[in-house]
């Protein structure tokens, strides 16, 4: 295991922790059912902009689950363990023993604490070695390292939060492997094999589509509405596959200038353009099997551009990350909760 | 010629114009050294965001020049006349009878009035037959049609403007032929035959570059500054290269994040990346001389990519506007200022 810490501590690295690590087969096995766990876990996924919770039993089942627009953005002053406080408190009061694990933007510099990437290749007992102890009054509180690709030279790649995802979804893919895409602002293309974490690639196709229905000369075409899986939003698909992307965005607005593009239109055909692109890039051309693990909205759009091309598409679990987060609990209470 | 209408009028068709149309090797010609006209012509570059106007002799020589940020968009209630009026008032005090020429947006559904594009492949005297008058107390005004594009099944492009700087180039271009650059929000490549405006492709790069900068996640990665043409810029040019745009922008974030790219060399990669993006699509790979018409600042940035790519440019002069209304003017007076 390498364990990189961002930025100047880039080049630092740390001993392998457990013992465990030296039989890897068994623990990636105990990690896909779930090691044992001593009590209750509070699971938490705290990206930039949401925060979801999940109130897990000793087994891992969800007793109960929230959400709120509380990303590591609104927090104010930094104060994580108030806003964690404020969240969760009446779990925690319920359970003063519950481990509370935590991944997504929490573990980056603008969270908590920043917590070194783990690189790829990466194994789940790596992962859950790199998981870090914040202070905290209240139980034990732990956050999961983000992952960091470093296949492609002078092309780093980061994640932080998709990792315990696909954890999470481990046990449904075939022998542990496969293509796993987990679209959003900013989508990840994970590959899986073996139970091992291979290599990935973000797409920031959903940031790019918000500017441009919110900032550009495109807006000004659009009328109000979501986003339609329909003929337009197709027809952008395979013209996004063309790639010269910067070129392609403006047919947009020439298809809707000379009345080849209802103006109802434009903002379906622009998602499919972008969709499109980012298929082109991500996804072999010949028939592929790609597991989705993302919100049904945006996961329906992603399963109809795949189908489109000619590829299958399996839907995993979209509360995969409580099940990555007790796998890595477990971890913790295996480790005498110090990995 | 074909004129075509745009958005419902789209089908429409007009009979060529001037019975010159019988002989455009002729016409040709004399575009390109400019028809006689028999007076002062007051040559305006009317566009979303900027006003540009100049001065000329009946010999088509820049008498003066003058520029505000008063493009269409700015124009209070959509009177142009007063618009005008108020940019250029003093010229047309000192000349009553000069005519008025006007390229760019000003003929668009948002400015003084919508003038039919006219289809590519399009001669000059094809776009002069174009022409349109508008209701003008002082004088004589008239709108340069834009050009359309349809030579790619489904994705129609439109320019306006862009059409009359190349005009002005033609006499620059080797046989009248050549790639035409114009950089910009949205740059234009334009493909010129013995004088014939072959065809053309837009693409949205500068625009895309400012949402990233002012609106993306990047933009808090990023210190003030301008767009350098150092080895940063030449990095971003060489990995825009590879395509997959949507997943290469992210690397301006995860090589900042690992200590990869200075912070204050984000703007210029990111920059670089775009660019580079664009010129993998707009220009062969084989090495190609690329004729640059745009505002010195921006040209330099892509000669300095198009050089890294292997790629040949000749500069073209930014004045190239004047010179195409000069032409332009000079076939209305050839056909009795109504073409």
């Amino acid at each position: 295991m390498r364990r990189l810490a961002p930025g100047r501590l880039l080049r630092a690295r740390h001993q392998a922790g457990p013992a465990a690590r030296r039989q890897p087969g068994c623990h990636r096995r105990k990690l896909h059912r779930g090691l044992p766990v001593s009590g209750p876990v509070i699971a938490v996924d705290w990206g930039t902009s949401s925060f979801r919770a999940y109130r897990l039993d000793a087994q891992g089942g969800i007793a109960e689950r929230r959400e709120s627009a509380g990303g590591i953005l609104r927090v104010r002053g930094g104060d994580f363990a108030a806003a964690l406080q404020a969240e969760v408190g009446d779990w925690l009061a319920a359970a003063p023993d519950a481990l509370v694990v935590m991944s997504g933007m929490i573990g980056s510099r603008q969270g908590w604490r920043e917590v070194p990437y783990v690189a790829c290749p990466a194994e789940p007992e790596e992962i859950a070695a790199g998981l870090e102890r914040v202070d905290w009054g209240e139980g034990e509180a732990w956050i999961v390292p983000g992952l960091l690709d470093e296949s492609r030279p002078g092309q780093p790649d980061v994640m932080r939060g998709e990792e315990t995802q696909v954890l999470g979804a481990l046990a449904a893919l075939p022998n542990g492997g496969g293509l796993v895409c987990l679209p959003g602002t900013h989508s990840k293309w994970v590959r899986v094999e073996s139970g091992v974490l291979q290599s990935f690639a973000t797409y920031m196709t959903g940031e790019v589509f918000d500017l441009l229905q919110g900032h550009s000369i495109l807006s000004r075409l659009m009328t109000k509405g979501a986003v339609a899986v329909d003929r337009w939003f197709l027809e952008g698909v395979a013209v996004g596959q063309g790639g010269g992307l910067l070129n392609r965005l403006f047919s947009a607005r020439s298809r809707a200038l000379t009345g080849n593009l209802p103006e109802d239109a434009v903002r379906s055909y622009l998602s499919g353009l972008l969709i499109g692109d980012e298929l082109a890039s991500a996804v072999p051309a010949a028939p592929t099997e790609v597991h989705l693990l993302g919100a049904p909205t945006l996961a329906a759009l992603y399963e109809a551009a795949l189908a489109k091309l000619g590829h299958s598409v399996v839907r995993l679990d979209a509360d995969a990350v409580a099940v990555g987060l007790h796998g890595l609990a477990g971890h913790l209470d295996a480790a005498g909760r110090a990995p």
